[in-house]
């Protein structure tokens, strides 16, 4: 038996402007003041994507802008939509748009993934989030975001749920045979009757089965609680990435929890971010790296990015120079485990407000920037070194994704890292994951 | 000041296959067997709409399929997510999507409605239904569907949050200026702070206002209740139709209601549900309708629609040949219009429960079948008595779409009824909607 090679996975995680980590892009004269609605801005950059064999298009999402500090989620098109727009002009790339298990119906959301699935011929993945923003409370009657216990409960039953909805039809439920008349046959259709701690879904679901059989599962949290969740579930997890070293624990931690829910490790795919710059040099990668971070520094997006961890709290009434407010009972909601390290480090460290709030957005040397050997290096020591699966990719502009296109790619490519052609049609099949059996069918075995 | 000749609107009400009336189109050999589920097949639908000069296509829906009647709704896509997948293939037709303010919240709904309507450069509608089908509710935890005073007092509510939710922004939100640094003006975005009796929603949502200022919005009820909240709050209903006497009566009874609440009764536009046969001669769109209705024939489909009038009720337990069976406590939640008016009738009539089904689905002659000037004069005759202000047209195949539009279309044109190109780009264009202005805009006026 041989085994195919271990291969690296990529996926393009295009901002439109206004993005996180993005706050000075609409100054760029060579990027649209209204790409985050313009449907074209995104069709084009899936198109990139495909073009250059990349594994999906990732679309983050939060239902909350904080009206003190709007930038992040200020104006964006709705990731189903959108991913659906994407879908018919594209035919291979997969689509995975990020919704929360916390402000959602399990069949409403089971049903609209469902439906992506078969648009996109089977390219859909769900990137399963509980809210990190905790004012998105206060856009659906709540006065209190819930707290993790039950938003991590309600999350992996959620996921749950939605599978089940996705078994419905068994993949010969439709004869359509019209000689005998028979166009369903309704002992292949099956209602769920779920009752479970947060939900109670009858069923079934009205769409059949996609070719990947059941949208691709992503997860995006990293306390404990998320872990948890991502090794029960996940297929696929957008990770925060950090040292190699820390990314090494992350890597190593999810492999061994997958694999102790009697999960193959192989069948989640560990997805860390990255934003490479490219140039033809390492010093001019580094020259636009600096320019990109001056374009961005902001006291007041980064007094708004460090609220967001504190449940949207408004940092503007402190004294900057005084030392960092007590505020570990904001922390406990949403973002718990970045609030605690950043309560953690002014502690240790004696930081003011300030200190902290540009400490966020410092100046820091990424790991992918250079010339293009440079950035194919440290992506196959990253690789190797068992960090990461795949990358999810963020590039300023158009030009900066070709740069990494033209330039990375071919020598990943020349490595053995990256396909040279696509080699399957869904999601699942770019990422090796197999395609889930219908549970009816196989209680029928 | 002249005023623009009054003109007749057309809507095409794509089905699919195994939509309503429609129960033997899966045997026509020129209809794909998962048209319902073939993307490529609502494009090509509203291609053939857009190249007709047609003002919109209309998406039904429901949340539900009864597994001892699954026929209706049976595996179809998701309205919003097969919509913008249309609308990036389409410049100008409207594209009207169903979705129920009984099983959604208004952030998320408000949120993908305006997703649309930014990816359709402003050709967004919303059908704004309560659920027609009771067993709904058990998709969405509920152990009985709401009744009528809180489905429609919610349907109110949630109308107007959403309104409130597409005026965040006002239009000149972005300046954008790179000298000044500014690219929001964070003045002109406003929460909303709803809190009524069925909603609190906080607000601001994350998406501008499009080229037509908000997504039209429709409505599909027949009851007191739902005229009451068509009157009030949509722009264009997608009515019922029946005999030239009754939609005269509901025209004029709409057309009252709405001046009643102040309204301008040309800002609600009348859709009666039309399904033209049309063909070389008025013998062959008979003969043509006759057959149609011989491959529609089937008791177990009249049992289940029947069924769906009364909260999904199997009716196949009751000898056929008895009295209609009394099942007037399953007619107040759902559909109550439709059922008191089966039951009036089995009880006035002494009918058996077999003649009531089949009454359901007796042949009818419909008044737009015909060759194209019958047809075309039937159109008019209509137009002209009152009963209507746009037609929303299902047909069989493609074939007898093409049938339609160019035998039909082109006699409509020359009349003067309908236009000889479009002279607008959003929905609120075609239908000669005013673009609302947005709130804050007005109340700093
Ligand atoms: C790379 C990355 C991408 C994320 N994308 C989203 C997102 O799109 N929407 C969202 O609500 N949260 C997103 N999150 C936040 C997580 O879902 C999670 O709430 C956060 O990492 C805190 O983890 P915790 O909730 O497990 O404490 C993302 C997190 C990471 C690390
Ligand atoms: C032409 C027409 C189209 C309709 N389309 C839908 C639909 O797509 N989804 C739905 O739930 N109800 C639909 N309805 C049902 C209405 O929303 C409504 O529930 C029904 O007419 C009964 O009216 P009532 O609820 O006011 O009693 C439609 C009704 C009509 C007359």
């Amino acid at each position: 038996m041989t085994t195919a090679p271990r291969r690296l996975h990529l996926a393009l995680h295009p901002y439109g402007v206004g993005g996180p980590g993005q706050h000075g892009l609409w100054k760029d004269p060579r990027v649209a003041k209204n790409a985050s609605i313009d449907i074209g801005y995104y069709i084009r950059q899936a198109q990139a994507a495909e073009h250059a064999l990349f594994d999906a298009l990732f679309i983050v999402d939060s239902q909350f802008i904080n009206a003190t500090y709007p930038a992040h989620y200020l104006n964006r098109l709705e990731p189903l939509t959108l991913l659906s727009a994407v879908a018919t002009h594209t035919s291979r790339v997969g689509l995975v748009g990020t919704a929360s298990s916390t402000y959602n119906s399990p069949f409403n959301l089971a049903r609209r993934f469902a439906s992506l699935d078969h648009i996109s011929g089977g390219r859909a993945g769900w990137n399963v989030v509980t809210s990190f923003d905790t004012g998105t409370a206060g856009n659906f009657g709540l006065d209190e975001h819930l707290d993790y216990a039950t938003r991590y409960g309600r999350a992996r039953e959620f996921v749950e749920v939605a599978r089940g909805l996705w078994d419905s039809y068994e993949d010969d439920a439709f004869p359509a045979d019209v000689e005998r008349g028979v166009f369903l046959d309704p002992t292949k259709l099956h209602a769920l009757d779920h009752e479970g701690e947060h939900f109670k879904v009858a069923g079934p679901l009205n769409l059949s089965r996609s070719p990947q059989g059941q949208p691709v599962i992503f997860q995006a949290g990293v306390s404990e609680e998320g872990r948890d969740l991502a090794a029960r579930v996940a297929e696929g997890i957008y990770a925060p990435g950090g040292t190699l070293a820390q990314a090494q624990e992350y890597y190593a931690d999810i492999k061994r929890r997958t694999a102790a829910h009697g999960r193959d490790p192989e069948h989640i795919k560990v997805f860390i971010h990255g934003s490479p710059v490219v140039a033809a040099t390492d010093e001019a990668a580094r020259r636009r790296e600096r320019e990109i971070h001056e374009e961005d520094k902001d006291l007041g997006r980064s007094l708004g990015l460090l609220g967001r961890s504190f449940g949207a709290h408004d940092f503007t009434r402190y004294d900057l120079d005084a030392p960092f407010p007590d505020v570990a009972h904001l922390a406990e909601k949403g973002g718990r485990t970045t609030a605690t390290k950043i309560i953690e480090r002014a502690r240790t460290e004696n930081l003011t407000l300030r200190q902290v709030a540009e400490g966020l957005n410092a100046y820091k040397e990424g790991p992918f920037t250079g010339a293009p050997e440079t950035v194919a290096d440290a992506l196959q020591h990253w690789f190797e070194a068992g960090t990461l699966d795949g990358v999810n990719l963020a590039f300023r502009t158009e030009e900066e994704l070709n740069l990494f296109v033209d330039g990375v790619v071919p020598l990943l490519q020349k490595r053995g890292l990256f396909r040279t052609a696509y080699e399957a049609d869904t999601l699942r099949g770019h990422l090796g994951l197999p395609v889930p059996e219908n549970r009816h069918t196989a209680a029928r075995a």
